[in-house]
Parts: C-alpha cells; sequence; structure tokens
C-alpha cells in the first residue's frame, strides 16, 4: 500500500496544492465567522458578565482536551478567582490592529482576569498566539511567555515559568531575537533544559501554559515564507520551474530541536486552539450543562427520559418547560443518566 | 454554585436566544463554506480518484471518533472493496434540491461505493441525515435505514439492519409515518427489541450504521417548530407574553423512549457529524499520513525531528523536501517518535 503515488500521474505537490487552497478558504471563512459573530460576542458578554461565577462554571465543565491540563490547585484558584475569560482574533480585529484586512484570521489572544487572590498579583493573564509560516514548510501558532508575579512561596509552576521567561528576555536582550549559530546553551538555558530534565512534568500546573513559545519564527520570516509559497504555487500552475529553494535547513533542524527541548508545555498551542474553537464559542452550552446537572441532582428529578424498561411508566409532567427551550444537546452519556 | 441564575437579572431564555443566535450565524457560515469549497472539492475528487485505494488509506488512519466503529471484519471489506467515498450538503445543494436557496445547510448524504465484494451485492450505500427540529426543543439530525442486499451467510450485522429495515417498511405502509397513539409494538418491533437486548453490541459491525434512524422528526413538524421557534423569539425581544404551547410531551416522551430502544446504532448521528467535519473535509491529511508513516516504516528513516539527545548529530538530509510542501503537520506524537 506505500508508495501509493508511485504508479499514478499525482504527484505530493498537487495534493498539497489542493491542502494549501482548502486551508485558504478555511482562513476566509474564519474571517467571515469573526466579521458575522463579533456582535453576537458582545451581546454575550454583556450578558453573562451579570452571571456571577459564569466563566469558573464554565471551566468547570471543560471538556477532556482542555480539563486534563488544569490540576486540583489550579482549579481551585480558577473557581476562586476568576472573573471573565475571552478570546479576541487581534490580527483583523480593527479596533485592535492597523492592518486588520490583512492580518491572519488564526492568530488570537486569550485572556483572564483574576480578582484578588492568594497565589499571583497579577489582575490581568493575557497570552497571544502568532499563526506563522517557517522557511522550512511549517505552519503553526507561536507565542511568547508571559511572566506571573507569583506571591511568595505561591508558584504553582515551581519556579519552571520564571525560568522560561528569564530565559527569553536574555535572548531578546542579546540578539533582538534568535542568534541562529549560537549553539552553546546560555547560564539560563543550561538551568532550564536540567530543571526540564528533573522535574515530572505530569502534574505541571496548568499556569506553566502562560510559558508557552512555540517554534521560533519571525513576522518577517513568516511573511517571507509566504510570498514565496504563494510564488511557488503560481509557477507549479503555470508549469514553470521555481528557484531551488535555500537549504537554511541545518540551522533550522537544530534550532527547533533546541526550541522544543527547553519548552516546558509543548502542547501549548493545541490547548489554545481548544480555548478558541471549543471553550469561547460553546461556553453558554457548559453553563447550562452545568446547571442542568445540578438541577438533576439538586431535585432528585427522575430524568424523563426514561430507560427502555420505564417506558411503560407515566412520564413525568416537566413544569420547567424552559429548559427544553435550550438547545444544549445533552450528550449520549448525559441522555443515558 | 447550583441555581447560578437565581440572584441575577439573566434567564435561561436569554441564555437560549444567544444560543440560537450563535445557531444561525454558524448555519450561516456552513452554507458560505460549502458554496466556497464547492470546487475545492471538485478538483480534489478529480485528482484523487486517479489514486488507487485512496479511500481505503484515509478510512485507515481515521481517528477514534469514526475508527471506534470499524471492526476487524469491516476492515477488511473496506480496504480491498471501497472505491469511492462522498459527502454532499444535499438540502443547499441546486442540483439537488429545488429549494436549495433554503435547504438546511447541516443536513448532508453520505455515499460509499464499493467494487464488486464477497459480502453484498450493493455497488452504492448512500445513507441521508436531515437537519430537524422538534415541537419539544430538540434539534439534530435524523435518518432513514438503509437496506443492504447482503449475500448468503454473509451478513455482518447479524441479521439486526435487516430487521431494523422490515421494522421501518411496516411503519411506512400501515400509518404514512409514526402512529402517535400506537403503543403497542409490532410484531416486527417485539422481535428487534428482543435481538437488541439479547445481543452484545460492543463488537458490532459499522455497517450497521445505516440502520440509523434517530428520533422520527418529520419534515413537516420540523417547519412548523421552527416557524414557532421564530416567532417566540420574536415575542421575547418585543416582550410579548406568547401563547401556550401545546405540551403533547405525553405522547412524544413516549415515542422518544420507544425510538431510543429500538435504535441499534445510538451514536449514528454523531458518526455522520465525524464523517461530514472530519474525514471528508481532512481526507488528502489523513492520506498524507499515511504515506508518511509507511516512509518512514520502509525506509528505515530516522526521522529529522530529532530527539533533544540527538541535536548534535549531523541532520540527515532530506532528499524528498517534497513532504516538507505538504501542511499536514505531524501531531504530537507522531513529532516524539
Amino acid at each position: 500500500m506505500s508508495a501509493a503515488l508511485e504508479e499514478t500521474p499525482i504527484s505530493y505537490e498537487d495534493l498539497a496544492d489542493i491542502e494549501r487552497e482548502f486551508d485558504d478558504a478555511e482562513t476566509e471563512i474564519i474571517r467571515q465567522q469573526v466579521a458575522l459573530t463579533a456582535p453576537l460576542y458582545s451581546r454575550r458578554t454583556k450578558t453573562v458578565s451579570q452571571i456571577p461565577n459564569f466563566w469558573p462554571l464554565v471551566l468547570e465543565q471543560a471538556p477532556p482536551d482542555i480539563d486534563q491540563y488544569i490540576q486540583p490547585s489550579d482549579s481551585a484558584l480558577l473557581l476562586s478567582s476568576l472573573l471573565s475569560f475571552s478570546v479576541d482574533h487581534f490580527e483583523i480585529n480593527p479596533n485592535k490592529s492597523k492592518n486588520s484586512a490583512f492580518g491572519d484570521p488564526r492568530s488570537v489572544s486569550i485572556r483572564f482576569e483574576f480578582s484578588q487572590n492568594e497565589y499571583f498579583e497579577n489582575a490581568v493573564l493575557e497570552k497571544k498566539f502568532w499563526y506563522r509560516r517557517s522557511r522550512d514548510g511549517w505552519s503553526g501558532l507561536v507565542s511568547e511567555p508571559i511572566r506571573i508575579q507569583w506571591k511568595k512561596d505561591r508558584d504553582l509552576t515551581g519556579g519552571l515559568l520564571d525560568m522560561v521567561c528569564n530565559v527569553w528576555d536574555v535572548e531578546q536582550r542579546s540578539s533582538n531575537g534568535t542568534d541562529a549559530t549560537q549553539r552553546e546553551l546560555t547560564l539560563e538555558q543550561k538551568s532550564l533544559k536540567k530543571t526540564i530534565e528533573n522535574t515530572g512534568m505530569g502534574g505541571l500546573s496548568f499556569f506553566a501554559w502562560f510559558g508557552f513559545i512555540g517554534r521560533k519564527v519571525s513576522a518577517e520570516e513568516s511573511a517571507e515564507a509566504i510570498a514565496k509559497d504563494v510564488e511557488i504555487r503560481k509557477n507549479r500552475k503555470a508549469n514553470k520551474a521555481s528557484p531551488p529553494e535555500s537549504i537554511d535547513g541545518d540551522a533550522d533542524e537544530g534550532e527547533e530541536d533546541l526550541d522544543m527541548s527547553l519548552e516546558i508545555f509543548p502542547d501549548g498551542d493545541e490547548l489554545a486552539i481548544a480555548f478558541t474553537e471549543d471553550l469561547w464559542p460553546s461556553a453558554i452550552k457548559y453553563f447550562t450543562q452545568a446547571q442542568e446537572q445540578d438541577a438533576i441532582s439538586d431535585a432528585d428529578f427522575e430524568s424523563d427520559e426514561g430507560e427502555p424498561d420505564d417506558f411503560n411508566d407515566p412520564p413525568q409532567d416537566s413544569a420547567d418547560s424552559d429548559d427544553d427551550e435550550i438547545d444544549a444537546r445533552p450528550t449520549k452519556k448525559q441522555r443515558a443518566a
């Protein structure tokens, strides 16, 4: 079954070209979706800001692809102190970006607001993710670490987040960004690498996510890579040969290995996507789920979705027909409960 | 934390109204997305039809939310005989529907084409799912069972699919649809119910999915429910009281219990959604993943995404720079491999 393309007139580039066109269409759709839903999100924010504990309750209902990263101590902090959560496609938000017509709709800014709490001073933790394309053909979300002002002896990340921020600050000062020829680890990087290797990362705090960086791809590199990619595809369509790609491969591969070995939260981009594509749009659904579950347990309510054996029993009158209005379709698991 | 809305000016209807507006926006976005991507899917179909075994290879890579339903014998059949797979939003396809400007974009027709095989005669198995709203406030996908012409002693569903089709045929003949007053099970229904109760449904064949029905909601009931819903929301906005909803609740609840107890593939709608929203759009990504994995194992290829310990080794020259063009970003699991 392997090498399935060998006997065909179709090449990997043909498939890649089609994928890229789907990608472009998807990006355009996101742009339209953000524009169409902006007034709805405004209205929702206005409404839910009048509901105390809305966002903590939503987070409590978060599906596994978010919940798996939240430790019990994180949970306690979020439940007691999270005031508000929001996602903004800042690159296409005309209030945030001068170039909003050309920004990437997939870049997002994820913002948590906190009331006074015993763990850190910050009232706001906001993390940006930029959608970038690298010269070796990769594309995805990159970020920068956010420093949390931990209170004394309350650092949920055991110093890891601070170390990542220190490494980052040194890099920013020393070379205006990454120095492709620098192979020797700085003292800070050595320290971080060692700590990562010696830390059981299993129970790592959710707040380490604020240290996620990902690949180091600058806006300039991305713009170049995108332009080049457009040219290559244009040439392929016209059946023209493209100038050979400068293989800076060596430097990049070493860089990427280094990047990933100093990454304290490798799935940081996937978590950002889960926040953006699941929790943020579906917040009311999760909130309603929480209420329904509470109502069911509080009222010792016998579900009117009877078991097969019960279907001859007289159905219970549901006085609260309001719940029927809500479009939050219970999952199969809830229905069977 | 329960009854979080009690002390607030916000009601469940307020939240439900907002949810519904998001739903409407989402539906509009799907409509735009289908229109925007139609030419891309045509081009893709033309290209992949020249690649033998394209769809079997794609299905082999299917993620858990599809793969969990495919048994080994199903897999063997699909691998050897599946010629083609496609998803069509038929209600908004002007070639398929006269009312395509008003159809629901979420309704889909899922089509499998087969070469001659030892299990069944059908060259095509096509299943339609309609997006409907019921008068009790539920909304989702409903379907009808598709009969498979099994060859002798080759029924992968152990007779279950045939029984579902028989029950369906009796219902269609007897009352032009569901008879809300009929509480007694027909002979066919009793037989089906008993077989379901006595069958270990764990290893149930994927082909039983063609028997999924879901809730019994007719196009008429749906149109009524939608119109009524629009009116209620309009009144709420204008702060007018709506006429009380006719509580046909009793009949519907009994109906639903009956429906679900005779359902041989309860997650049929979720699988349809996984086909539509994951496998169909991402087919090239899955195909490419399959090729990359084969290339890696065949060539005893040392991944150039090195482990942290390897980053000082000279990176391997990648002769096949074509792969870099492909946008299929490996999952974290693959990267670590």
